[in-house]
């Protein structure tokens, strides 16, 4: 495998392939070098992949798959019955050498479990954990995780998480020495629950992370951190609290206005818009499964088509800077198994 | 006493009297009828209170206190060594019948802490829970809680924080079988952590009470339930992230523009605040202490004096609705303690 080629399941997420085929032809507009492998029922894709010339395209491949995961379905029945889904296919494509990443926008628990199954962890990593550059105010990135892969952690995890946190700051975006917080219900040390007190104590003894202490809701996205690090539950809630933020904000929620007025209030609106447009959570979809022996991408299940394809940039960009090789290294020479 | 009563904590809160004693001025200047027990170092607060003409007003009445409680002190101390501050004296006047209800801008653990052990809780709670009416975009109110008070919950301390958040629908909002929801990383039955899904159970099976199932952090803020119930830990985290996001997006974050262009900018940020301002945090400051035999109102540490007029005001309401008497007479008549 010479060229750079991604999996797609085509039939993930709650439009499927409506947004994932066109999406996928975005992604080969943008880069012309990607090869796709596309994974799902073909037949029923067929017109579609027509309509965006993908059908015969020359770096597009298909893989034929009679099932599909549902997003209510139990992750222990997708991962033990469902195993001809358009989701396993694309993971096992990954581990099978015939892809360098795959993307989903599939049931985040299915998954999960799937890859974790399929792939398997690296070295040291109890549980991978679900991740995402989010933009900051001024125009930067944190990572933050875990976003919903875990919703129960202990402190070892969340350390793990800090970890592998720092390693997407470094390579991915490009930062020496990455700010790792705990996001906290307050700053002082008192505060929190057990678990992300202990991992308070194990991040600010453990060489060769810089941890900074704790930071609360208010401060997500103002760059206080490169890395935030929380449980699963909490920061599945604060993402999706912050985007429905964004959404509400940067909808139309007044009545239509008539005449000048009119032209007016939406002259303003899409002021309002484009001043947001930076914290729009469509462009920065795609989530990464980290702490797997390969690269697993997550796009929002509400993604359309423009967001699906942020999640395809996502998955190369992971590819180029190899970040499972870099995770694994940087684990490998942490103590992060002497408890 | 006949009138209605409120003991304020002026040393409380990130300002302390620089911000308590202007709101407690503002407060009488709004409702002429309510008398204020001010309770905190009031040699220290003298000129400030002769500045504000409320050293000699007819309403105002004062307990000198030597001591506060630090926003840093465990909750432990403060509750076993401060027996002098201004919090626990305000508190204790709510208990000796001097005051109505009490409002501090203190350290959330202690005073959840010392209102406990003075007040005592209402026979069927185990534990009381911090809530605020939120606002929704619609311009409607929600019921949000736990907002910090208890880090770890189990599945009936969840049940019960949606019998005291629906009571305070029906008294405080005036709803008639309010809609609960419990905050969740998914809308499916399968998600979740153990305490959530447990509660879902409770929730569903518990007579008189109208769950409806599970919202995600998304849906906060849209009015798509009227009573939502989570942990302190989530619950903190949400609203913190919410009232970010809003401060954020409403403030004057791009570089000030010259001329004509400078006036249009600073013309469409007084807009985009307008348009934010009935989600400003300061318009909904002041969360009850809900579960005790008492009114504890608590304002964010962080409010100035016109927050700090509105967490007064709620604390009004909530005697005026006779709060805890109602919620009494309803746990009393639900099967909370059949476990």
């Amino acid at each position: 495998m010479s060229t750079l080629t991604l999996a797609l399941d085509l039939m993930g997420g709650d439009y499927g392939p409506s947004e994932t085929v066109p999406a996928a032809a975005q992604a080969l507009s943008l880069l012309p070098h990607l090869n796709l492998l596309l994974v799902g029922d073909i037949e029923q894709c067929r017109d579609l992949l027509d309509a965006f010339s993908l059908s015969k395209h020359p770096n597009v491949s298909f893989l034929h798959a009679t099932q599909s995961v549902s997003m209510a379905e139990s992750p222990a029945f997708a991962l033990r019955r469902l195993s001809d889904s358009s989701m396993r296919k694309a993971i096992e494509a990954v581990a099978a050498g015939q892809a360098n990443a795959c993307v989903s926008a599939g049931n985040t628990g299915a998954l999960m479990a799937i890859a974790k199954h399929v792939l398997k962890v690296i070295p040291g990593i109890e549980r991978p954990a679900l991740m995402s550059c989010v933009p900051t105010i001024s125009g930067g990135r944190s990572v933050l995780l875990d976003l919903g892969a875990n919703v129960n952690c202990e402190a070892e995890n969340l350390r793990q998480f800090a970890v592998l946190g720092s390693v997407v700051a470094e390579a991915v975006l490009g930062m020496s020495r990455p700010r790792i917080a705990l996001l906290n219900v307050g700053a002082e040390a008192n505060k929190g629950n057990i678990p992300v007190r202990t991992a308070a104590e194990l991040l600010a003894t453990t060489p060769g992370l810089n941890y900074c202490g704790y930071i609360e809701g208010d401060a997500l996205f103002q760059g206080a951190a490169d890395v935030i690090v929380c449980d699963g539950f909490v920061g599945n809630i604060a993402l999706k609290t912050a985007e429905g933020m964004v959404r509400l904000l940067s909808s139309a929620s007044h009545q239509q206005m008539k005449g000048w007025a009119g032209w007016l209030q939406s002259w303003l609106t899409r002021f309002f818009k484009r001043r947001l447009s930076h914290l729009n959570p469509d462009q920065y979809n795609g989530a990464s499964l980290l702490g797997l022996r390969g690269i697993v991408i997550k796009s929002h299940g509400r993604a359309e088509r423009s967001a699906f394809t942020n999640a395809i940039l996502q998955a190369v960009v992971e590819v180029e800077r190899q970040l499972p090789a870099r995770i694994a290294e940087r684990i490998d020479a942490l103590p992060l198994n002497r408890r």
